[in-house]
């Protein structure tokens, strides 16, 4: 509820639960507060994403693939009529694959990844939560992460002005927003960010995902979102396009939070081709026959394209500046917890 | 594609499948206009209900237990940390649950149901759809169809003002909208119906919903969608309220489209006495102690309210003319069958 300070979010083990009642969850002020910031940030998103051409797509929650790139956490299998099916832990595959209809698609849907027990009180992991998902055909970097910009701009915005009640009852100073609603966000890469938390005393690995501390490090003093770009190309699935010019770079990005509350997106401009994808899968560990569908698909041929995904519960937390991302889930799902 | 006569409804075996290949059916211009025409259908649903004050909500897809008043199909379970969860249903359970945080509320939300194999070619059967769900605490049946009904009339005139080529392509003469879009809804009793087709020669049960032959038969001279009301207790869920005055009756209803496409919604005033859920779901074979944390929330007290889940993609096969359900998504899962 209060804004959390750089202090807490350092310690993020002391992040609090969720009520064992869902009553006691659904009746707080600060939830019902949450939800309604919540609601003006997925309009504000439907009505820049819409005002701009892009189509809003349904993609299934349940196939016989879904995205292996999801950072230590397990998939769900469940039975189709004696196939083995997954439940969607990202919607990436159907968004290349939408773009076969539409150059410009959307969408706003439930993923689930069974994330590690120890992520539980972590403030930010939930093992059900939501996207925004964007996808664009010919897209470079730059231009997926001007869409990335606006959007967020344009939401927060959205929500600011709608509902300064909530805000207030939320303890939250929109006035942290300022540089967020007028000044370009910031851009540094994977590497300098690994420099940096070295030079600190964190030990960072450099071909790895920049670690939840490190996110909460690197962001705790920004004054405004930020992208991290050129993560290495061990840390991210096989449709986070390399660079022709710095093997072993992806030309993705991250956007990540001021005030310590750390990811809210990720992106990338997309592998599209044949080859370079079943060479990927391979180095990652996956198997490419498992993929029928999709690389039928990519083989015939889809539009080379640049996307993201905004965690829609982390992108709440850090505009309401909660305490935790499952205060921005009316039926918050923790990882290993029993709950509706 | 085409409109669908009479003659070609009444004989529903004859429906087309899915492309085998998801290119096929994502490049073509039917199912981009029938897209097209559900995106105008869901914004014109979303502007109606929040400019009514609805909230939107995101329900959970996975849960320790999910709605079973499904009409012959199965549920699908998964292991969620070594517990028995389901993919949803249905989201009522959650939808009465919202009511502690919103007194008016509605969601759009994938729900996946394992239907009989023999309904792969119905032309009306999804293993996975989308529902548009609406919940209104304190609302009588009268009340939550005129919603129903405001809806279905502003989504219907949203899309046909914004996309006549769409229906020009489809084939779908938009004149056919004129009294769904300027007269009130018609409204029948579920014994009234019953009669009629039993008077004409179709063997009705009375204690069941309307079967999917007796619903194209109704429906197929209508000349704008109907509600049939007062199903009898046997054929729904336990959350559908029997009346007071007439026992065996349910305060629910049904809307019918016209011409044969057979019903679009399902709604009711909803049971939310503690004593009554219980004996409700004792005499349709439910097992109380699943419902853990349901019956916990009801035993303390939930709102009465009424509300109703429109099928999105058979509201979106019946406004664009199309023979089957699945030309109304993106990637279409038939029962039994294996696809993206």
């Amino acid at each position: 509820m209060t804004l959390t300070s750089p202090e807490k979010t350092t310690t993020e083990a002391a992040a609090p639960l969720p009520p064992a009642d869902p009553r006691e969850h659904l009746t707080s002020p600060v939830t019902r507060a949450a939800l309604r910031v919540q609601q003006q940030l997925l309009a504000g998103a439907r009505e820049y994403l819409t005002g701009e051409g892009f189509a809003e797509m349904m993609p299934p929650i349940i196939g016989p693939v879904t995205d292996p790139g999801i950072r230590g956490s397990k998939q769900v299998d469940l039975d189709f009529y004696g196939h083995k099916y997954k439940l969607m832990t990202s919607a990436i595959l159907y968004k290349q694959a939408s773009l076969l209809a539409f150059d410009k698609i959307f969408c706003i849907a439930p993923n689930v990844r069974m994330e590690p027990l120890e992520t539980a009180n972590t403030s930010r992991h939930l093992a059900e939560f939501h996207q925004i998902d964007v996808e664009m055909a010919g897209a470079s970097r730059d231009q997926i992460t001007g869409v990335v910009e606006a959007l967020v701009r344009h939401s927060v915005g959205r929500a600011i002005a709608e509902l300064p009640a909530e805000f207030e009852l939320l303890g939250r100073d929109t006035s942290v927003f300022q540089k967020l609603l007028t000044e370009a966000f910031g851009r540094r890469t994977h590497a300098d960010a690994v420099a940096e938390l070295r030079s600190g005393g964190h030990p960072q690995s450099a071909d790895a995902e920049i670690d939840w501390q490190g996110e909460v490090i690197v962001s705790e003093n920004a004054d405004r979102p930020f992208f991290l770009t050129d993560y290495p190309k061990g840390s991210r699935g096989f449709y986070d396009r390399e660079s022709a010019e710095q093997p072993g770079v992806l030309r993705n990005f991250d956007l990540i939070a001021p005030e310590g509350y750390g990811e809210l997106c990720s992106g990338s401009e997309r592998e599209f081709d044949y080859g370079r994808i079943v060479t990927r899968m391979r180095e990652t560990g996956e198997n490419p026959a498992k993929y029928g569908w999709y690389l039928k698909m990519v083989r015939e041929g889809i539009p080379g394209s640049a996307g993201f995904g905004i965690g829609v519960e982390r992108f709440t937390r850090y505009v309401t500046g909660l305490d935790a991302a499952w205060q921005a889930n009316a039926f918050p799902k923790l990882p290993g917890r029993v709950s509706p």
